[in-house]
């Protein structure tokens, strides 16, 4: 059953660029349109704090240019997407919204406060999730 | 980067079923050897349950029986594994000692007996695989 749309949520982490070019071959398998979602979790940090607020928007801008790189000549057709808010409840709404019918995900992300093996977002997601999701390790 | 060997943990529900037809796909489009394993928990039942224990070892060999049916003429090659454990514990020894590539589960198995999303054999896989897991839902 061809998969045609893959969201890839990415943090930049080591892990998610690797969920990005495990979401590429597969989506040429597929033949698949791929989006790039990065979440930007202003809540996680100080309330008020503008500067570091435009600070994060801007790590977050330099990440999708960064995956738009990666995809560079992709021929199925990707665009990257920003949201701001809660990484997991994001990611999730949009796979759902959407009708994604494949999440690929890092295992672990950027600045992992536990030391479980699979990282909180990633576990949320493929527990929460209504989409197929592969975690990649 | 080629995916070469696939395990597929299978308990005879349609997830799982499900997840079989998936990882065929993606088999074919990889080249790469499949197992299916299925691991019969004989801990969870009433101890000395003898002729208990021989049909659910029955239904196990049935079930793989069903696989092969599945797996047919798949062209990379294919094996049925048989265990006996805990299955979660099998499931993430076997793909380790083997060096598997990927991990294709059913994201419920039968008879879940909590209303979690993801039943607890593939979050524990999710969890504790070193290998990338696909869940397929």
């Amino acid at each position: 059953m061809r998969m045609k749309k893959i969201l890839v949520p990415i943090d930049g982490s080591d892990y998610s660029i690797r969920a990005l070019d495990r979401a590429k071959e597969l989506g040429e398998f597929y033949k698949a349109k791929i989006t790039v979602l990065t979440v930007i979790d202003i809540e996680r940090f100080f309330v008020g704090a503008g500067s570091f607020e435009n600070e994060l928007v801007e790590d977050g801008q330099e990440l999708l240019a960064k995956s738009e790189k990666i995809l560079g000549d992709y021929p199925y057709g990707f665009e990257t997407v920003y949201k701001k808010g809660n990484k997991a409840n994001e990611i999730i709404k949009m796979a759902e919204e959407n009708n994604f019918d494949l999440i690929v995900i890092g295992s672990r992300g950027l600045g992992g406060f536990t030391r479980a093996l699979l990282g909180g977002v990633s576990q949320k997601v493929v527990s929460h999730a209504d989409t197929t999701v592969m975690v990649v390790k």
